[in-house]
């Protein structure tokens, strides 16, 4: 008998219909002999109607009265979902994220997990009940509520999984599983049927939005198997996870995860997939000083103004000149305020320009033993090359290689690379797309 | 500087615009310089909807999970209208039954108040901030979410401000207040200025619908001053309070009110109003054995089978036959299951026949001074007499008579006894009906 934590997005859930589909699996998984822990978000529409909502009201909502309002969602779905499975017969019991003991900081829309007290859950399971718990939400130490932000729902679930020591989370979605690209772009993408937890999180970090990046990692850190998988079908996911898995999962998890050997992995490089990223966007700082802490001071600077960035380029400067140019890229969200932020340092930076360009886009090629292997970047530019597209800015880590494009050549960019890899699969596999964000 | 707990009803909060304009009149109260508490029900539509989805899973919902899922519905509607108070620049909090400190027993569905420490509304208070609290939702014990049942909005309210010690519990409703009979059947009716605690807590027993008898009943036990008046328009309601109201509060209570005299009211009979109650069937069980101990055993079953009677009545037993009839009246919602237990009974408490009528009426006449002034029950005899209307029963109270009549001749019977007792007003009133029973 296994502990399974089973994660159901909104789209999972977006009406009677489909609430009772999620119930008779819920029920089918608890027949099979195991103890079963589900963490659910708000259903299909409900999020866009509250803020549709809240919206009509005030385009200025208090953080605090945007979480209370929000956090309905999920009351309202992880109720009708354990009605939905009393109704088969088996008893299960809803728990709000603070019934749940999902403590949290205080940072209202974006709270984050602060300690995890499951007594309610673990009681639960202890008297047979299958618990359902509401995702994206937790309470504060002021005993406010709180919501979790994009991917809550998902980091609830590895946290929960954690806290319980379960054998496995498993992600249920609207696709079945990670794909080697977006099959939207790349109609011959192949699931994945195993990752490591750290390619993982390389694929979400760069783009790929199946599974949320927080999760990911929440899920390595407490060393949590992950099986991401469709609620619209019984076939497999993606299995994440470093370890062997659990043997008693066996039938619960795809036959290659049980046979997993590291060793296998890391000789040759092995590509896991390609990630693409539209939201990021660049900025270049021309001519600052090339002298010693106005890099620094600059990152300061924006470090200040809220905005992640993530590839960062220094051209030398020309010789004698003194001066270099600064390219980073970042989140297009921040990039209004950081702009600002920069401008008002002007005098301070010494630069004699910025420039901001939004059209951008970023792939990324994830796999193990990459940077061991040359071979793998001359094949990457080779194919780039070959179907024409400029290379702006490249950056790199153990086991990925991020290179910038311009917005318009990304889609052809992931399509050159992933047949160049030879990722292509010899038939397409349908999927569906869709889903919250939570 | 008062202290005034205000509590809207569904129907004066059903969309957005509906709500800007309470958060108006919240604003307008705390800028005439009073500190505000608000007590609010889910949005127009909102429980109906919820129950239209937990219908479309099973008819045998848990308790415990209706209790959650109704509870979102006020947390919607709370969360909502605070941002609407914040865009108008007032600070506002909103708390759930929990935060609230609504303590509960465990009776999901119909939940009693069993303590209330509302520190955090006090504390809003005290920081200048407007506190919007859910109605009809607390919390048990065991820190599961409850709800309060029908009326259960107007209770808290009620709870609310006896615990803060308010001045005054306004309810504002889709009605001026209350009128000396329903409109609908009585177009004359006027609106009462008025009442008495105990007046109104008969009119609310039987029949009258605006305020709800266990929120009377609160108000009374803790002599808390209500004014239940209209959202939509800025007119006096009706006053309900035993004491002379606090001169602090002039401009927010009627006049007449101010100028209360208890004294006033008791010398000749004040016919306050007429309520009408559709609601009930009547029972009668033929040749009962007249032997001591029956008929307290048949109200013993009665009881066990949770119906709540209201109106008895015993015939004399004809000479020599030994055998009497009782006469009761109930809930219709109650009917089956007590003639269901009465006919298990039938061999133990020895009588004839079982009779049921669900079409009855009940008109009840309320007013102090009623049992001393002979006067009063000679002219609503005459007036049903006159208006061609038979009475069953008749039931009398201090301040009360009740007579049953035909369910078709109930609309007549008001009609007739509120023109006798000349409460008809020189011009009809426009009043709206409606609302969600929270």
């Amino acid at each position: 008998m296994a502990l399974i934590v089973q994660k159901y997005g909104g789209s999972s859930v977006s009406d009677a219909d489909a609430m009772k589909r999620v119930a008779k699996r819920i029920v089918n998984t608890r027949n099979a002999g195991h103890n079963v822990v589900v963490v659910v978000s708000a259903m299909g529409d409900t999020t866009d109607d509250l803020l549709d909502l809240a919206g009509q009201l005030t385009n200025q909502a208090p953080d605090r009265e945007m979480d209370m309002l929000l956090s309905a969602g999920e009351r309202i779905s992880m109720s009708l979902l354990a009605m939905a499975i009393n109704a088969m017969g088996v008893p299960a019991v809803s728990y709000t994220g603070a019934q749940a003991g999902v403590q949290t900081d205080k940072h209202f829309g974006k709270a984050q997990i602060t300690g995890m007290v499951p007594e309610r859950v673990a009681r639960s399971i202890r008297e047979g009940q299958v618990a359902i718990v509401a995702g994206f939400q937790g309470i504060s130490s002021d005993d406010d509520v709180t919501t979790l932000g994009r991917g809550g729902s998902d980091t609830t679930a590895v946290a929960l999984a954690a806290a319980l020591n379960a054998d496995v989370c498993e992600i249920y979605t609207d696709v079945d599983g990670l794909y080697t690209a977006d099959p939207r772009i790349v109609p011959t993408a192949r699931r994945v049927r195993q990752l490591r937890q750290e390619e993982t999180l390389e694929l979400a970090a760069h783009g790929a939005k199946i599974l949320h990046l927080r999760a990911v990692e929440f899920a390595r850190r407490y060393n949590v198997p992950l099986h991401v998988r469709s609620s619209f079908s019984t076939k497999d996911g993606t299995w994440i996870s470093n370890a062997p898995a659990n043997p008693e999962l066996k039938g619960l998890v795809p036959d290659a995860a049980l046979a997993t050997n590291q060793e296998d992995k890391v000789e040759a490089p092995v590509i896991s997939g390609i990630a693409h990223d539209r939201s990021q966007d660049k900025i270049t700082i021309v001519g600052i000083a090339d002298t010693p802490g106005k890099a620094s001071r600059l990152f300061e600077i924006v470090a200040s103004a809220g905005a992640n960035i993530d590839m960062i380029v220094q051209n030398v400067p020309t010789s004698g000149s003194g001066r270099a140019n600064i390219t980073f890229t970042l989140p297009q969200d921040d990039a209004e305020k950081t702009l600002q932020a920069i401008e008002a340092a002007r005098e301070e930076l010494d630069f004699t320009d910025v420039r901001y360009n939004p059209n951008i886009g970023i792939l990324s090629l994830i796999g193990a033993g990459m940077r061991t292997n040359p071979g793998v970047s001359a094949k990457l530019f080779g194919a780039l090359s070959n179907a024409g597209i400029n290379i702006d800015m490249i950056s790199t880590s153990e086991i990925r290689i991020s290179v910038v494009t311009k917005l318009d050549d990304l889609d052809n960019a992931v399509r050159a690379v992933h047949s160049a890899f030879g990722l292509d699969s010899t038939e397409s596999e349908a999927v569906v797309y869709g889903g919250t964000g939570r």
